[in-house]
C-alpha cells in the first residue's frame, strides 16, 4: 500500500530521479500501539538529509497525516517514506530552487517477524567482504543509493546470520548492512565514526543520547577487527529491533552484558512514549 | 517515450528496486543515421554489469527489437536502457536466482544540442569538490547510484562550464561527472584508471583500442592535479560527445593538440561504420 504524493498509487513516472539516479532519501519508522516510534528524530534526519542533497523539504505535518491516513487504524507496521527529487532537471543536473517538486511515497508493511529470543540471547553476525564507500558528502545521510547494501547482503543465504558488517577504507568496520554497530570495553562505550561513511541511525543516536545520560562513557572512532575481536559485548540497533546483543561474530562468542542490558531497557523505555508528540 | 518489458508505459511498480535501492544499470546509447552506435560495446558492458550484480542478464536481440521498435524510424536520438533487479526479495536482501524477473525500461529522448564548436575548439572544465567514493565492488559499472554526480553537477550553474571532474581517495582525478577523462604528455596518452572509483566508458574503452592501432603509447594510472596541469592535451569522452578537447581547466589553457585530434577523427570514423551488426 502505497501513498504518491498523497494520493493512492501503485506506480511512480519512470522519469522519476529517483529511479533514474538514486536521487532521493527514505526513513524506516516502527509503528507500535498506534505510535510512530521517534517520529520527531526521523522527521529532524529526512529535512537534515533533504537539505544536504538540496531537496526541497516536505512538511512533516504533511507526511504525518498521510501517514495516518494509510495506516488507517492500523496500530503495528512498518512505515516507510521515501523522497525524491522528482521529476525535475536534466541529466544529472537538477533543479535545486524551491521551485522543484519532490516525490513523496509512504508505503505501510508488516512488523517483521523477528523471534523474540534475539533481544534476549543476541544474534549472530558476520563480515562482509562488500566493503562501503567512503564519501563526506553522502555520509550519514539514509539516501537511496544502497547497492553496496544489496551487494553485502547477497554473500549470506544462511537464515542464522542475522546481520552482516560492513568495512570502509582502511579496514574500519563502520556498520551493519541495515543496522549501526557498538562494542563495550572495559565498561566504556564504542561506536564507529560515520562522517565518511555509513547511515546515522535513529537508534544509534537515542542509544549515545540515553548513554550519556546514564553517565556510561561513550567513545566514537575508528576501530578495526581486532577492536572487535577484543570487545567485552557488541550489540547493534536500528529502528525495527531497537538493541540486539551480537553473542557471535564469526567464529567468537560474546555475553549479553550489563552495559547492553542497560541499553536495552533504556532504548524500550523511550520507545514507550508517544514519541509521536514527544521528543525524548 | 519508454517501453517497460516490451509494453509502452509511463510508470513503474513502487516497489521496484531499481527506486527502492538503485539497484540496476542503465546504457545511454547515441543513434545517429538509425545506427545504435556501439551497440555490441554496450551490450557488452550491460551483460558484464548484470553478472557483476547478480542480476539475470536481458536478451540483446530483445533489446535491439525493442529499441527499434521504441525508435519508431526516428534517425537521431539517445535511446537509455535500464535494467533493474525488479521486485524480487524483501529489503536488501535479493533474488538472485535466475527465476528473478528484472525491469527492461527503454527511452527515447532528443540528442542534446551541443554546439559544434565544442569538437574543434574544445570546452571548458573545472573540478568539483564532490568526490567519488571508493568501491571496487561497484567500480567501473554504469550503475544507478548516480547521488555523487547529481551533487557533483550541482556545484555549477554557469552555462559556458561544461563538464566538472571528480577526484576520488587521495586526490586522483578519476573522470567527469558524466564523461570519461585523458590526458598527453609527451606524447604518451594517459586516463585514469577505475578499478576503484568511476563509470568505464564506452568511447573511453574505443579511444584506448585506436590508440594502441595507431602505436601512441598508453597508460592507465592514477594521477592527481598536477599531472593535469603539466600535460600537453586534455580531452574528455563519452557516448554522446565521442571525444571532445578541454580548452580550459579552471585557469589553465590547452591547445588541441594533435593526439586528440587524431583520436576524434579515429572515433568519429568507428562511430560511422554500422556497430548495430558490426564490432570495430
Amino acid at each position: 500500500m502505497f501513498l504518491l504524493n498523497g494520493v493512492k498509487a501503485d506506480t511512480l513516472s519512470l522519469q522519476d530521479r529517483g529511479l533514474q539516479y538514486g536521487d532521493g532519501l527514505f526513513e524506516t519508522i516502527a509503528v507500535r500501539n498506534h505510535q510512530l516510534e521517534f517520529w520527531q528524530r526521523h522527521m529532524q534526519r529526512l529535512l537534515d538529509g533533504c537539505q544536504r542533497l538540496r531537496i526541497s523539504v516536505p512538511d512533516p505535518e504533511l507526511l504525518l497525516a498521510e501517514a495516518r491516513q494509510l495506516l488507517d487504524g492500523r496500530g503495528d507496521a512498518v512505515l516507510k517514506i521515501i523522497v525524491t527529487r522528482g521529476q525535475d532537471g536534466r541529466g544529472y543536473r537538477a533543479t535545486t530552487d524551491s521551485g522543484s517538486k519532490p516525490s513523496r511515497i509512504l508505503a505501510v508493511n508488516d512488523l517483521p517477524d523477528y523471534p523474540a529470543d534475539n533481544q534476549a540471547n543476541g544474534v549472530v553476525v558476520r563480515y562482509c567482504d562488500t566493503r562501503l564507500g567512503t564519501n563526506p558528502a553522502l555520509a550519514g545521510i539514509k539516501h537511496l543509493n544502497r547497492l553496496e547494501q544489496v551487494m553485502a547482503r547477497s554473500e549470506w543465504q544462511d537464515e542464522f546470520i542475522f546481520e552482516g558488517l560492513m568495512l570502509a577504507a582502511h579496514g574500519r568496520v563502520t556498520e551493519g548492512t541495515m543496522s549501526n554497530l557498538f562494542f563495550v570495553k572495559a565498561g566504556i562505550l564504542h561506536t564507529p565514526d560515520l562522517s565518511h561513511s555509513g547511515v546515522a541511525g535513529i537508534v544509534r543516536d537515542v542509544v549515545l543520547k540515553l548513554a550519556r545520560k546514564q553517565q556510561i562513557p561513550v567513545l566514537i572512532g575508528h576501530y578495526n577487527k581486532a577492536d572487535f575481536t577484543a570487545a567485552d559485548e557488541v550489540f547493534i540497533s536500528n529502528s525495527l529491533i531497537g538493541v540486539w546483543p551480537v553473542w557471535r561474530l564469526e567464529q567468537q562468542r560474546f555475553s549479553v552484558g550489563s552495559v547492553t542490558k542497560k541499553l536495552i531497557s533504556a532504548v524500550d523505555a523511550a520507545c514507550l512514549k508517544d514519541v509521536t508528540h514527544e521528543a525524548i
